[in-house]
């Protein structure tokens, strides 16, 4: 900066250009535009209803609530909860509700801790949630239509399609975000990383930090190989566990065989063709993006 | 909302989940995923050295510049600085000068004034600019390289390739940014936005708004519209003005016989292929898009 004129002091000193919140939200956008992504929403392919334009206005509308995660004066739950509220503002539905309940965690633990972000500081942040964070991320499925399996047998009342009106429920017996989610860890991706200290996650981002080429294409690189890791969750509850394991299957064998991007695509195109879409996958792709930018990744 | 739990009172009153700042910010990022956008950078477009993401890296980096737009703490001088210098952390160089410059003072119109945006709301606004606001003008020209021609003969003081070091003379002179901007309006299309009261980014926002069919599509049609309308005044600055003038009439052409998607990408393609990027309509078609949000489009 010159001295002439009469500068802009927070220009030098607070200015959050890129905090955590910021980062969050640009892994949102670099999750959607990165492509091939087979069966998901990309820059180059899309279903009638659920377009890429979604995905944008929905992380755009989820930056409040990523500033409330990165702080301290609001619950991560809470947190969550407005992140999918401003997420929910576009007529394309669910776009990232997965993807939030990965990063709220991770945004605390970047924007509350001491260095650089860390499994141990993400998992601290987990076993630190409350009741009142449990409540609000049940009060969170009020608004927007999620793709959700049964709850566990002898938990039908804090099923999470009841909405707020699981909350009683919720208070009564006393359980924190974290064990309400370790309840769901068998059925859903995202919550199988709350309860094991987001290991997919840090994995992917240290993929894609690591990898070589504009980073929406290691983003790319690191969906197939969490694709090809484990069974989806969300084609799992929509279509069952058999074609879950197929999409595996199938992408594993394009990772090993090394496939020429021609068949990336092709997969990608007939995965959108069946309505196979394997979100649960993409969310820990975000949750990716957004360790390997808080690691120091550029764009 | 249901009144089970402890319901976050911030969710219901003034959480700000979808203000101008975000519509703004949004309005960046529908801009460079509409396609085809002749010579931009869009989905299906890029450059080497200038890809997609570096535009979603600028537009979410310009969002605390574009509240601070919003509010009335900052002037819209500085406030277009700070987003200018959000926009510049990522490594494509300079995303979205230009229209950033165009919706700061619509952002900052939108943000204040009783009512929807309008044209007399937005012109006053940069009726009120002042000294300090053509400083920072000029000290935003640190921030990120830009292509511009030469100044006026009688304005070489004033050359905005001086950055900060050319405001001893703005303060000398006692300019305004309007009158810095008039001083321009001949050379660049976005000073012209300003010197005219916007006519150009609100004819796009009714097209935009009032059109059919997905929003990005709609931006894609208003951009061959504006490009068919006036020559680009990057286009001009980089390549001269007679190129200027043949990309209008080529994109006038293809308006004017209604020609299949097919042409359009074709002269997509072209323009890419020999480096003219018809910059300055991209920003008004960003500003359109503004327009259009805050006029009720919706995603």
């Amino acid at each position: 900066m010159s001295d002439g004129g009469d500068p802009d002091p927070d220009l030098d000193s607070g200015d959050p250009t890129r905090g955590p919140a910021a980062e969050a939200e640009l892994a949102l956008h670099l999750e959607v535009a990165s492509t091939p992504k087979p069966g998901n929403v990309d820059r180059e392919r899309e279903y009638p209803d659920l377009r890429f334009e979604h995905f944008q206005a929905g992380a755009v509308g989820a930056r409040p609530g990523l500033e409330a995660a990165a702080g301290v004066g609001v619950g991560v739950g809470r947190a969550f909860e407005r992140a999918v509220r401003g997420m929910s503002r576009q007529s394309g539905g669910n776009t990232q509700f997965g993807a939030l309940l990965l990063l709220a965690p991770l945004v605390r633990a970047a924007g509350t801790g001491d260095g650089p972000l860390t499994r141990e500081r993400a998992r601290a942040v987990v076993r630190e949630t409350t009741v009142a964070d449990a409540a609000a991320f049940f009060r969170a499925f009020e608004h927007v239509e999620v793709a959700v399996g049964d709850p566990p047998p002898d938990a039908d009342d804090l099923d999470v399609r009841r909405g707020a009106d699981a909350v009683p429920a919720v208070e009564e017996r006393g359980l924190t975000l974290l064990e309400v989610l370790e309840l769901g860890a068998d059925e859903d991706g995202v919550a199988a990383e709350w309860a094991a200290g987001f290991p997919r996650a840090f994995r992917a981002g240290e993929r894609i930090r690591d990898g070589e080429g504009p980073i929406v294409e290691r983003a790319a690189d690191a969906f197939l190989a969490l694709l090809a890791g484990e069974p989806d969750s969300l084609v799992a509850t929509r279509h069952g566990r058999e074609v879950a394991r197929e999409v595996r299957e199938r992408a594993a064998d394009l990772r090993e065989r090394d496939a020429p991007e021609g068949d990336v695509t092709a997969f990608a195109a007939e995965l959108v063709e069946r309505g196979v879409n394997p979100g649960t996958t993409a969310d820990l792709t975000a949750g990716g993006l957004f360790v390997a930018l808080e690691g120091g990744a550029e764009v």
